[in-house]
């Protein structure tokens, strides 16, 4: 059978346990063309609850009892497509369940042999290129400029900090707790880091930025991007990538340090990591080759068993978690 | 003598009588180097309220007791230096009084022969550099896009659409009050207004920009920013020109829909017009010659006195004035 996780009805606020429903169907036999895929681990990511919402994004909303939409990674156990073989391992749009039939239509090919499966959904997969991208083209990093990251011990704010001093700049990181902010110095190498829930927010980033922001890379929003926006300098950057902080709130808090951007002549600008696709080959070789080399650390946080999806996902708002939150669905 | 208003106390929220003092000094005696110069217009702009507060900018806050500052107009009526000669007109800083002496750094000349003088305070003055690099520079319009502005039928909003439409965007402005938006289809040929004191902002942008927004040049802040957000276009560019709405407040309101930026992977930018001084003399010629076509209109609202300047400045938050608002100081 495949276990699936469903959505059960739109959530206000934080979803709770009957947001969704655990169901079990049939798994799902295939036609000529397709390929039948056993997944093995389940991205879970901030922008999963912004899906969930009956509003207009940059893509359809979730429909109610539809299986919950996710990134996944998995193995052909059977094929009738030219392209893929039993055996080939595919990431994709898998969503959260334990089986997918597939054509193969934005599904690629993997190599559990170079990486770890749960890296391809992590710093080779999307957050990995959402930070590359992010960086790159909308942050337009410049040697020896002053990097802030918010969600700095995240799947996405991880790999963000560890380009930007890759490519000389100063980093500081904003995390929840001390053994995030350990971390972040101590396994990443990032040069401040602030624990958002000890003290002012303000005073933390005078403190730790003391000649100002050149790139702001945002995750959360709120009272933090307002922080961040007291502290930039002139043409500085920033990298509205998300905002987890506002993602459970009926009414978003708008930065009201907004007109900095005026003082500062500063851009604010957002970013969707599909619009990259044609380049995640090259960012995803130029990423693998600075993990071969050790530049590169991927941090994956992985817990078990499609049943716990929900309390799982919550880890995403708690913050919970280190790094890239993974759910493994396959069963041995 | 010299009549001036001097900063008396800085204001909470709109400024009041208390906030000036008018005073009378000797006329200035100048020395070898300098002119004299009889101001007859004062440039009264929104700017100017955030120059009151005690808060880093991009220009230092007018001190107390200081001549309050402003862009100004007038005649050199007296002359040691070898740059300028009784009779020449200038345009610079002279700040709210009747006379000013100056060694004539940061002032240019201008001729009255070619434009009116108070047309060199506005269209051909910082509001009219101010738009045509605001739209140009940050907006980058394209022919055939839709560009909205918000206190469009002020001194920059005015420029801006009347620029926007030479280059073939269709154009939107938002003013409040019939007389405005009649003056904004009727005399400066846009394609539509919209009252904002009139109705729902949000259905009526939905209305005037079926397609979207591609260029929203921002001069307000506030709920009107946030309703522009919710129809902006994929790459749109918001120009953050100013936020009167909020000048007199304690509390910005930042926009919360700002997440906007994020799904339409657009871009907040803000500008302040001194940046581009290297090239006025090119946007000048450049306005100054569709101005002959009658392409370009300039409009200013003039009042009378600098013993009014309190109640004239005042117009600039009530809105209850048409283009750019000056203020004659000279007696004759």
């Amino acid at each position: 059978m495949n276990k699936q996780i469903r959505l059960a009805k739109r959530p206000e606020g934080l979803p709770k346990k009957d947001t969704w429903n655990l169901v079990e169907e049939e798994i799902p036999t295939i036609e000529d063309g397709e390929v039948l895929i056993k997944q093995h681990y389940i991205s879970l990511d901030p922008a999963m609850r912004g899906w969930m919402n009956d509003a207009k994004s940059y893509i359809p909303p979730v429909q109610i009892n539809e299986v919950m939409r996710a990134g996944s990674i998995g193995e052909v156990i059977e094929s009738k497509s030219d392209k893929y073989k039993v055996g080939d391992y595919l990431s994709g749009w898998g969503g959260v369940q334990q089986y997918v039939k597939t054509n193969g239509d934005n599904w690629y090919q993997v190599d559990p042999r170079l990486a770890p499966l749960p890296v391809y959904i992590g710093t080779l997969g999307m957050p990995g290129m959402t930070a590359y991208f992010g960086i790159f083209r909308v942050g337009q990093i410049k040697e020896g400029e002053t990097v802030l990251i918010s969600g700095a011990a995240g799947a996405v704010g991880s790999v963000v900090g560890q380009i930007a001093k890759i490519k000389g700049c100063k980093v500081v990181g904003i995390a929840g707790g001390e053994d995030k902010c350990r971390y972040l110095i101590e396994e990443l190498g990032f040069d401040g880091a602030i624990d958002y829930k000890k003290g002012n927010i303000y005073d933390a980033i005078k403190r730790e930025c003391p000649v100002g922001i050149d790139v702001y890379f945002d995750n959360v929003g709120g009272d933090i991007l307002d922080a961040a926006l007291s502290r930039i300098n002139m043409h500085a950057r920033i990298v509205i990538c998300g905002a987890i902080s506002q993602y459970n709130r009926n009414v978003v808090q708008g930065p009201s340090n907004y007109l900095a951007l005026l003082v500062k002549r500063a851009r604010m600008e957002g970013m969707v990591v599909m619009d990259y696709a044609k380049d995640y080959k090259q960012a995803a070789f130029e990423m693998g080759t600075w993990m071969k080399e050790g530049k590169l650390k991927s941090k994956e946080d992985i817990y078990e068993g499609i049943e716990n999806f929900h309390k799982t996902f919550l880890r995403l708002f708690s913050g919970d978690k280190l790094g890239k939150l993974v759910l493994k669905v396959s069963e041995d």
